[in-house]
């Protein structure tokens, strides 16, 4: 019996997830946002009620005071000590980490030096594993990357077709993300399945505001759609996935906008929102949509199209497939998304009940008994792997 | 019976192939090269010889009128009036050709204006019109566009995920090419199936120097992988077909190139030699790998499996498929290649038969009979096509 703290830094922000392992159970969980800045915002839930502070927050470490104040105050815990690990989700592990791995200062450095690839969010991850560590100094921690899952990816995937020094001098790859979720899902499928992941070849497809498809093969991922960063692969809320590379210098030329403002587009303005030109909400453009506007059905069939032919791609990859798994907010929750990625592929053995299919946000078989291809929806749970590494990693 | 020439102008280049019409007879063919530089070279085939002039030649009319001379001389035809038609091949026809189409003043102005949608080949097909218009201005031209085979493509296939307006304003949205070639293959696979082309869907791999491929349903193109130029989609001689492209700011930051200088990069020096580090050339890259070099070896899987997952998800994308195509100089050729795109298709209907595979440069189908799929090998002709086209057109 332990309890672990799961831990996702942003820059200004803090979400937290308390767990008594190994039971899995949720004891508390919570959010301080706009760290840094006026009026912080505390939100922590206790006793299923959300309980919400605004004062000013001025960094981290601060924050974490306060998350810890908050957990004896409202008896979540009885002392600090009952704390035995934090868990800290890291965006960026580069080629370093193929694992999880209890940080240390060596560590810590390492991950520091990874920045470069994801300079948005190893930094601000790297400030959550510092303000833990002046707090709580001699709690084990644990850094969980959302690219080790995939480091498991065979050249012939995560390689470029560029010049092979841009692989060896910048570290240029595939590395691929959300791997904490895929690699959740494809366990938990297994178990579902009532085989070992071993066996199986699954073809994860994590759709949230973020999207990314994975080729999940005796339980290792070997391809996966995001690239060097999570701007590639499948369209998103407000990225653009692939596109001619050729369009950059063209765009940079025909609006004037430098290479990094023409990234911001594609990054933030793209998607499904450039798409529909309305909104990056899913619910947004169905609603809208249904409603018989046609640049919203066109983002939704853009959208869904994009993860229809990954998974024909990703068939051909594993040389077939044993189930499709739907997750995170859009897997879990859009019958219409699941519908439009799920016609057209019983040429490859996969039906599916469109009864089954009105399940929203659980567990639940969406193809008929027979269907040679299961698919299944499975609701991710990034906390409870952080907390699983964090408990295998330090007991 | 009609003698028709077909024309493919580069900047300093003019192919051509006379044929007679309809029996699709070669009369002649050959090639102009370093026109406008000091000993450009003439060649022509007479009577199956090859026969070679160097001389300089000042610009495209001077070719233009050397060609008809020796078409002359060399007894292929005994008057110009035989010439009944010219076939040009031009590389854009954007969104305004879905055909081939004769051509009039209006319409040199309409390939001119799109001209910065392929900078530089459109010019280059422009002059070749031209200097054929100086010289024979009573004989009716037809422009065959590389694009116009993939105006059928719906907007769910053909727009990128970006903000809508990119599109209306400055035409950026999915072109494809090799348009003449996929359908050229796709008719002839539609004879040798002995099926109407109507009823098929057909996967057209082009695999040359140049790469693409193309989803054919019921004789339309419905979706491709080539996109707004011919750098994207799958891995080229040196083309890197789709990468990240975030990949491009960062190459940028890090060499110190302007976005024009990645991108010449991206085209040039990239695929499989960018893999390799030594060729662009398959059948180097394949000598190499047999001798045990690694990095042969991995240019090699990086294209084949390229095009593999290409396969797989273009079947997604019609929903099963009945035949797959194998066309241009590694698609006809290499043995190997067709055997590692082909492997582990098995799920998806395609059994193929390593000794039919053997075959190289002629019509042949290397699928067992039994196989659902069939796999094809068809030697493209464009030539013919754009003959074809023009006859149709013009007479």
């Amino acid at each position: 019996m332990a309890k672990i703290i799961a831990i996702n830094a942003g820059s200004s922000s803090l979400k937290f997830q308390l767990l008594q392992m190994p039971e899995e159970e949720v004891l508390t969980k919570g959010l301080v946002e706009r760290i840094g800045l006026n009026d912080s915002i505390f939100t922590i839930e206790v006793d299923g009620e959300k309980v919400k502070e605004i004062k000013d927050i001025q960094d981290h470490s601060e924050a974490v005071s306060m998350l810890l104040d908050k957990l004896v105050k409202h008896q979540i815990i009885s002392s600090l000590e009952e704390i035995e690990g934090i868990g800290h989700r890291v965006v960026h592990g580069g080629e370093k980490f193929n694992d999880s791995v209890q940080i240390t200062d060596e560590i810590l450095k390492e991950i520091e030096d990874i920045s470069y690839l994801a300079p948005l969010h190893n930094p601000a991850n790297v400030v959550g594993i510092k303000a833990f560590k002046n707090v709580l100094p001699n709690v084990p921690a644990v850094a969980v990357f959302d690219t080790a899952f995939h480091q498991s990816m065979p050249e012939k995937s995560f390689l470029y077709s560029l010049p092979y020094e841009y692989y060896e001098k910048f570290g240029i790859r595939k590395y691929g993300f959300h791997g904490t979720s895929h690699k959740y899902v494809s366990e938990r499928a297994a178990e579902l399945l009532g085989r070992p992941v071993e066996q199986l070849r699954l073809l994860s497809c994590h759709l949230g505001n973020g999207a990314s498809i994975a080729a999940i093969e005796g339980g290792k991922s070997i391809d996966t759609s995001m690239g060097f960063t999570p701007l590639a692969g499948v369209t998103m809320g407000t990225r653009s996935g692939n596109i001619d590379p050729s369009l950059i210098p063209y765009i940079m030329q025909k609006t004037g906008q430098s290479a990094e403002e023409v990234l911001n587009v594609l990054n933030n303005k793209s998607g499904m929102l450039g798409v529909s030109g309305f909104s990056s909400d899913l619910r947004d453009i169905e609603s809208e949509a249904e409603k018989g506007n046609e640049r919203a059905e066109l983002a939704l069939e853009v959208f869904a199209s994009r993860i229809h032919k990954y998974i024909g791609s990703y068939a051909a990859r594993m040389a077939g497939i044993d189930a499709i798994i739907f997750t995170a907010g859009i897997g879990e929750n859009s019958t219409a998304v699941r519908e439009r990625v799920l016609r057209g592929l019983e040429f490859m053995g996969v039906y599916w009940d469109p009864t089954l299919n009105q399940v929203r946000g659980k567990e639940a078989f969406i193809s008929y008994p027979h269907s040679p291809v299961k698919v299944i929806v499975i609701p991710t749970n990034e906390e409870v792997m952080i907390a699983r590494d964090t408990m295998r990693i330090t007991m």
